[in-house]
């Protein structure tokens, strides 16, 4: 079953959440207007499963089952699935130029099928039957998922067991013949508010003392013992006021939740990983994997409504056509594909795990990640250049509005005659949002801190590396060792 | 007179601005919520003036009268004078993490002067004479000035005189024998509704079509006809809320307001250009290199804060020492002295006018001023790789302080466990005033479009350039030209 | 027909180059010491040919005929075809760490091979089934093809026919019944001398007074008429001294010949092309996105052998674990890995031109392209800073091997104590090579002006964007255009 | 007494050198093809002392004895004194092109005047008499002196006393009454074969185990158990070519020399420091603070030539006025300048030491430093952008001459009708000199290795910036110390 948008939004409804939003329980947060663009840009992964031009792109059939679902709940299949995956994003940061934040549980399902099936073969456990019965369920009612990796952390220079509060990182705090007992917190949870369950993983190695941290399951955002204190945005309270310009993209909005697991109760046929540490890592780095490809896809696609936004402004101001706007453009368009090409790429030369769905490229896709922690920087700084100091000094919508005042902003904000001074309006705060405001974070934290930050990409790509084959290379060329005969 | 902080503010009281905010003409706007950080801001450079310690900085004896004076309606009397104005500056933006708006006057003050010389010289005209007289009583009276030179602009391929629209530029629309009447507008004025007056001045190169255009005078800000418009900031009605923390920099704030004159009248006493369109040209770039040098003041002093936030918050995460976070901080450092160098060095190497105030060395202000563009871009992004994700993710202080979540967020947003949670929560919302929010104008915008765009530097550093001495010195060494015989 | 590497040696000897080195006739120039590491270069592209493991990567069934053929001599067949080529480019790159030449004919067969077959159908001509019977005759006998594209130009501001001297691009200076005599002159034409035929393009976009300049054919490189004149190279003469440590790569090189063709003339049956203006474009631009996507593999593989020799350096001098080391060693293997994802990425995303071979993608060839303009600059730069200033200071092999100093540069030359001096010197010439020595053209030059300098890049990505798009995009979210409702 | 050019020329012949080059010993140095051009880069120096426009510049009164001496011999004696130096270095680059060699000498003399005193008033000692005296000397017969600190340094991992060869840094043997003897070697020491005697300094901080290492004397060039061994240079062999054009810098060279200290002897009054383990590393940092700001003057003199002859290949190709040929142009004189500006700032804002002489800020010389080991390769990155690819592909100055393919080149390469090819020819050349040949360690390699590499100059940076004041400033405006009350 695949469900629409609007069924979407009322299975939400029907959630129970225990939600709180700049100091205040929200009960019916689906239509709170800080958190409803939020709701909206998970629809979006919803509605183009019913679009007959992107059928083919946002869902296939379940290799579980045979039947359809949505592709955000399935496991990737082939290189080409990998492939789809990122040009679906690159449509939905098109659509949304926002986080529409549905990747985290479609990357956390498919790196936690893989790795149950292989801790199944070591340790002769049934979490992956489990995690196969949980994903069936999932994906026969639609299911949004989140997925819930980063812990609160503490002090960054200690490991789990080590920290001075051991809740610092999600753990066992009771083992039950029916089930677990876990406790702790999850930081920067994108779109948790929007999901109807989160899938827990654990987020970094561990070693034998965090045996108790080495935990993953499933959870209703809802069970009980869960709390979630919606994260402050840039501008949010502007949702709140009257008018739709000056929050810049009205419809669409990005969420980052702070999870608070306080004694929640966890039946085992939903714990996929209890205790297993030498397979948290892997855990980690397949889900990292994953999700820095993502990035590949939707980066890109938000890149795109910046550039256009960008050369409307240019067009708006009457100098698209100087040499200096087009080369900065030009570089925009240049830094998007570039990501784009690496996601692609990590795509295409994806590797089939033993479970047999596929993992993208860990090398490259480090790569890519480590590309998207720089270039949308670099695009926000181009568009502020070509957009002008407006971008920060322009009055409010409110202003823009007013009997006495308004028709001076309409007379002197005007840029070239034939664009009306609101289209200027509108264009620039949409900008705004994306480089300062509303999405900001959706377009450059995340970019720098989703998926793990830039030295965790360092890392991998280091240890990605055959460096020896590399030196070998050289050494050879160098005379050090024997040098190629071509001729032989 | 110098005036303290509070005799500052009571002044202000006493003006009548006819200005407008989010929608309503406010009356207190000096205690407004809203706008009182940016008079702080520019109360601080008050507050300086009577500082034992930062006295010989922050005051001078007035070349006119010799009387003590607020450096920033000063004339730069030597090179080192300049220095000290870089200086100054640099104290104020550590001082108030922010734009603190009255360097666009002291700018414009300086321009003005040397201009008018000039003019009278040419043509026997008396704007010098007139000016000296105005800056007496602005020192006097230790008025803030505000420079007003940006125009709206419509089209930016066209002349002011080609705008479909006559009033895109201010200009003279009557000419009388008591004085004239302006009309037009002025985009991105900096702390306009916190000066007592406004230092108009032409915006671009003229020609002869555009005679009306060029013209230059000083009008109070609450003169009859002038209407002030509150541009947005990013965050702005955080200051509306309760608590303290989210706003980020609560004491301190930069201004941006759209100035209407709508037939103004301006006496002849206070006229200090009127169709001299050759001399046009001369003030803008004047005043140029002026406020690029000043860049290489202000801009360090923020990032300086900037860095220390950085830094405080790799401490609180307990991982000040990674080798990794010491070459970003490194780095961070090297960038801002980089621009400090800059504005040190074109101050240093400045030059007499033939009115004997001194000039920033052109060539270099516009280096400066370039590298101001690129730089703190990138010091953001590294404060953002530092600080985390949290800095986009992290609660409202009222779900901080809130009964039943607060101690969660206590517990779980710990860090090191010595440093109380709320020294964290205040480091972060600080940075993401810097790069966000409420002062992210004054170090990202500002610094890339604040006297002039990156274009319009990447001009004059060419224009500014003996190409000619450098194709000569290739010529010789090449052997195209003789070779330089060093026997010889 | 596959020939060795040797016989491939054996087939050049017969060749009757007229060919200039020096100041010099060279008579057998495939022993001459300067030029016969780069056909060692080429040779490794017959050698891979024979090689079990590598040989689906270096050869392929011919479309036309079947049978077996180097891959070099080859149509793309499909997107695994492209990718095929880069993997194959990467290895000889890291075989060869230099430019091995093969890959322009080789991108010019092909964009050749559907130019043609479109004229044909626009004009009814039979060039397309003529260039199949050549490459038929090429792949047969397992030819080395170079690829001529790059005329001389003169003032680059004036089209071909406008210069003041009308050879400044090659052209046809008579038509006979029997075919056309040409005249000009091909710039900085790689492996030519290697070669047994040339393949004739033009280089630009052709005007109608242009049209004796459209013209495109194959020649034998020792054809009546055709002189090839050596082009110098960094360090050119170190490989007639004696040893076989300064020259850095002993065994590879590259070659760039500038090719004088006076007055040659081209049989019918080997025009490919003649005055068909609107087709020159085409070419143009299908060799160059070939040939862009080219550097997405070669220059990958040559930055292997600068990584590996760069981090056996940092072996050598006992820093190899520093953090800053790793995370320049990281950072050099991230920009080659960013370079090669762009290689993959386009051709993974080609496409079948009418003749039914593929091309790769235009935008993202060109987006490669850019960045192969920029990294292995960088790359190099982190070699030096690794290598060390011993990198440019280091004695000569000759005072090495010398008994009296030998012995001092042996003691003092040395780094960490269980390597011998000598393999560092071997690996510092290495690295000088590839950075200002020989093969520094074939990573640093090559890369910014082959297949087109970035400027060329940046227009075709600016053209290949549709920018209309992304604008429509932009007005849909900022509500200038309907904005998208959800639940619709 | 100020030499002339040709009188330190004389001075030359009359050393006695032990030099060795290519493998053979060399006697008459002076006028050897590959060693003279660097020879003549320091007679500039001399040169410029008569010069009636410079000796202002090149010249100075001694501190110590009140008579005209050359500034390389000179202390500092103010803040204007170190502008004065940067300026001169700026014009030499211009001049020569290359390093000319002399500011190591220079440098060191200072830093070496103002330790030995701080070192005396520790310990009593009388180094600093000594040094005076030996001075005294060295500007009395206008000697060119060299300082020596680089050591081969070994397994860089290791201090001195613990290498498995003792040798690896240059320390006593022997103490004696009447002097001491010392062995080792000093590497990449810049002109030393050009100068009479070279100053010997530590090159790091040094441990109780290291006091035979804390060394620092005079020696003459030509002293007993001295040899040098010349460094080969990228190219070097060209010089012994005919013809002047393809070296690209004929007249002008950099040197640097391998020196072997094999039991030198040095009497009392030549040594300024011997086991003061504690004052190695001020000597060190001095020397390098000093050096770090030499290079804000030398680098953006030689980077004049680069940008004069890039804009010229520009004008000979036709293609000067063109939007994207102006920004790089634009972008390469801003890098130049930006390192001109660190190096003008350090200057100006230098410090007395104790000993009377002046020291360069510590902080902005290694921000002027960490710049130069960056935007050097981006001038040539951009000089090789417009240069364009002839610039590794120009056939010799042979084939130029040649009779028969002569004509063919004249006729070929010619750009511009007006400009003659040889012209062209002899830019292309001076430019690859610049990027890859004779000159390019002059000004890539020692723009990154020269007075220590970047993460030297990152370290240096972080220690000499009191982070502890940036955090505060950071706390205060954050709320987490007391906010400051401007109305206070």
């Amino acid at each position: 079953m695949l469900m629409t948008a609007k069924e979407y939004m009322e299975s939400l409804h029907r959630l129970k959440l225990n939600l709180y939003l700049l100091g205040e329980k929200v009960e019916n947060w689906v239509d709170n207007p800080i958190i409803r663009p939020s709701v909206n840009a998970v629809a979006m992964t919803y509605k183009l499963a019913h679009e007959p031009e992107n059928e083919a792109l946002a869902t296939t059939d379940s290799m579980l089952t045979g039947k359809k679902v949505n592709k955000f709940n399935a496991l990737f299949e082939s290189t080409d699935d990998l492939v789809r995956k990122v040009r679906l994003q690159r449509l939905l940061g098109q659509r949304t130029a926002c986080c529409f934040q549905r990747c985290v549980g479609m990357d956390g399902i498919n790196a936690v099928y893989s790795t149950t099936y292989e801790i199944d073969q070591r340790y002769g456990t049934e979490y992956h039957q489990r995690f196969r019965e949980w994903l069936k369920y999932v994906q026969e009612n639609d299911l949004c998922i989140t997925g819930a990796m980063t812990d609160v952390k503490g002090d960054r220079g200690l490991a789990p067991s080590e920290q001075a509060d051991p809740d610092m990182f999600v753990h066992v705090v009771e083992r039950r013949s029916d089930g677990i007992t876990i406790r702790g917190a999850k930081a920067h949870q994108t779109g948790t508010a929007n999901s109807h369950e989160m899938l827990i993983m654990p987020t970094l190695r561990m070693r034998e003392a965090d045996k108790d941290y080495a935990v993953g399951c499933a959870i209703p955002t809802d069970a009980e013992g869960v709390t979630l204190i919606y994260g402050r945005q840039s501008c949010d309270t502007r949702k709140l006021e009257e008018g739709d310009i000056d929050v810049g993209n009205y419809n669409f909005g990005g969420q980052e939740v702070l999870v608070i697991l306080d004694d929640v109760f966890v039946p085992w046929d939903r714990v996929f990983m209890c205790g297993e540490i030498d397979f948290s890592i892997m855990l980690v780095e397949r889900f990292a994997a994953y999700h820095r490809q993502s990035y590949g896809g939707c980066k890109p696609g938000i890149g795109d409504v910046l550039i256009g936004a960008t050369s409307t402004m240019a067009d708006y101001n009457g100098i698209r056509r100087a040499a200096h706007i087009r080369d900065k453009l030009g570089e925009m368009i240049h830094l998007a594909e570039t990501i784009h090409a690496c996601g692609l790429a990590c795509s295409y030369e994806g590797w089939r795990t033993m479970a047999g769905n596929y993992q993208a490229n860990t090398l490259l896709a480090n790569v890519c990640k480590l590309n998207v922690t720089r270039f949308p920087y670099e695009l926000c700084r181009l568009a502020e250049d070509i957009a002008g100091g407006l971008l920060v000094t322009i009055p409010s919508e409110k202003d823009f509005r007013h009997p006495v005042i308004g028709k001076y902003i309409d007379k002197y904000l005007k840029g070239v005659p034939e664009v009306p001074t609101e289209a200027r309006y509108r264009m620039l705060t949409l900008i705004h949002a994306m480089s300062f405001g509303l999405v900001a974070p959706s377009y450059r934290t995340e970019s720098m801190h989703g998926a793990g930050s830039p030295q965790a990409q360092k890392i991998m790509i280091e240890r990605e590396t055959d460096m020896e084959h590399k030196q070998k290379l050289a050494r050879s060329i160098a005379g050090i060792d024997e040098r190629e005969n071509v001729l032989a």
